[in-house]
C-alpha cells in the first residue's frame, strides 16, 4: 500500500510555499503520495481567536532574514509579495475544482509561483485564475463555474472543518497517520515517520 | 582566528535546553567557540510588550509532540518540568559568577540538566545553586556572594541590554558576526554561516 502524506495548505501562507517544494523529495524517497488539502487559514485563526499581533521589529526582521536563508539554501526564487495578506477563498476553491480535472498539483504549483515568486496577486481573484486554467489545458469557463458552485463551496467548508477536527491550527500542516507536523521546518521528522512506517 | 558563536540563553526557555546540546557538534565541526550569554527573557518579553498568550489546545499539543520528537531524535532525556515557568534571575547571575571561576559552561550543563531532565526546579533558587557550585569544585559561599554582588547584578542587566540592542527577541538566539539565528531548529543555517566564513 502506498503511504500518503496529507498536506493542508493555504495560498496566503508563506511557509506553505516552501513546504510545497520541500515535501517533494521526502515523498519521493518513500514512494509516498502527497494529498493536498486546501483550507481557509483565516477561518481557522478566527476559530482559535488568534490575531496576528504586532510583532517586535526585531522579530519581523529576523523572519525576513530567515525566509531569505530558506530560499537561498533551496535555490527557490521566493520574494515577499507586495500585496499581503490576500483573501484566498477563490484560489482555494479553484484547487478543489482542479481536483475534478486531475490537475490539482499543477494548479498549486502555478498559483504559488505566481504569488510567491512573481509578486502576481491576480491569482487571488476569480478573473486571475482564468489564465491559470487555460495554461493547464482546462476550459476556463467550466473551471470557474465549478469553482463557484455550491458543491465546491461546501467542499471547502468541509475541508476546513476536517482540518480543524484533526488538530490543524496553522499552515502548512502535514499529517501522516495520526502524527501531525506543523511548519516547513519539520521535513526530517516527516521523513523519520515515513521510514518508521516501513 | 577562532570563529565564535554567541549563545543568548535563559534557563526558563525549553528551546535553550535543546540548543545547548545541539550547538556543540556544529561548533566542533568548525572549531568555533560557543560564548554563552545569560539574559533575562522575561524582561525582553516585557520590553516588547509580548505576552505569552492563551494558545489553542491543538497548538499546545503539537508543541509537546514536537519537543518529544526532538528529544527522541537527539537521544536527550528531556522532560517537561512540573514547575513552569520559573524565575531565573538567580540562576542567570550564577552563570556570570561562574564565568569568574572558569566554570560557566559546566554550570550551564548542570542547571539545564537539573531543570529540564530531572524536573528539579531547586536551581531556580539561590539555595539550590549551592550544591551545583560544590559539585563543580567552587566554594559555595564565595559563589553565592559573587552571584548576588552589585557587580554581577549590573552585568546581567548589561547582558540583557546588549542582547536587546543586537535584536534578540527570544531564546535561544545565536549570533555569528552580524547574522542572528533564533531557535533550536536553525543549526543548519549556523553551520552554513560558519562555513561561509571559511
Amino acid at each position: 500500500m502506498t503511504k500518503s502524506i496529507d498536506f493542508h495548505w493555504d495560498l496566503g501562507s508563506t511557509n506553505s510555499y516552501f513546504a510545497l517544494h520541500l515535501i517533494k523529495p521526502v515523498a519521493a524517497r518513500h514512494n509516498a503520495t502527497v494529498v493536498p488539502h486546501p483550507f481557509n487559514l483565516g477561518y481557522v485563526f478566527r476559530h482559535h481567536d488568534y490575531v496576528l499581533m504586532d510583532e517586535p521589529k526585531a522579530k519581523i526582521a529576523n523572519r525576513i532574514a530567515d525566509l531569505q536563508r530558506w530560499a537561498r539554501r533551496h535555490k527557490l526564487p521566493f520574494r515577499m509579495p507586495s500585496r499581503f495578506p490576500i483573501k484566498t477563498a477563490p484560489a482555494l476553491r479553484g484547487a478543489l475544482a482542479m481536483r475534478r480535472f486531475g490537475k490539482e498539483w499543477e494548479y498549486l504549483e502555478a498559483i504559488f509561483a505566481a504569488y510567491w515568486e512573481r509578486d502576481d496577486a491576480s491569482v487571488a481573484e476569480l478573473a486571475g485564475l482564468r489564465p491559470v486554467a487555460s495554461a493547464l489545458g482546462v476550459d476556463p469557463d467550466r473551471f470557474l463555474a465549478l469553482s463557484e458552485s455550491a458543491e465546491v463551496r461546501q467542499e471547502l467548508i468541509a475541508e476546513t472543518d476536517t482540518a480543524l477536527a484533526r488538530g490543524v491550527f496553522g499552515a502548512p500542516t502535514f499529517v501522516v497517520g495520526d502524527e501531525i507536523f506543523w511548519g516547513k521546518d519539520r521535513m526530517d521528522f516527516i521523513d523519520e515517520e515515513l521510514a518508521r512506517r516501513g
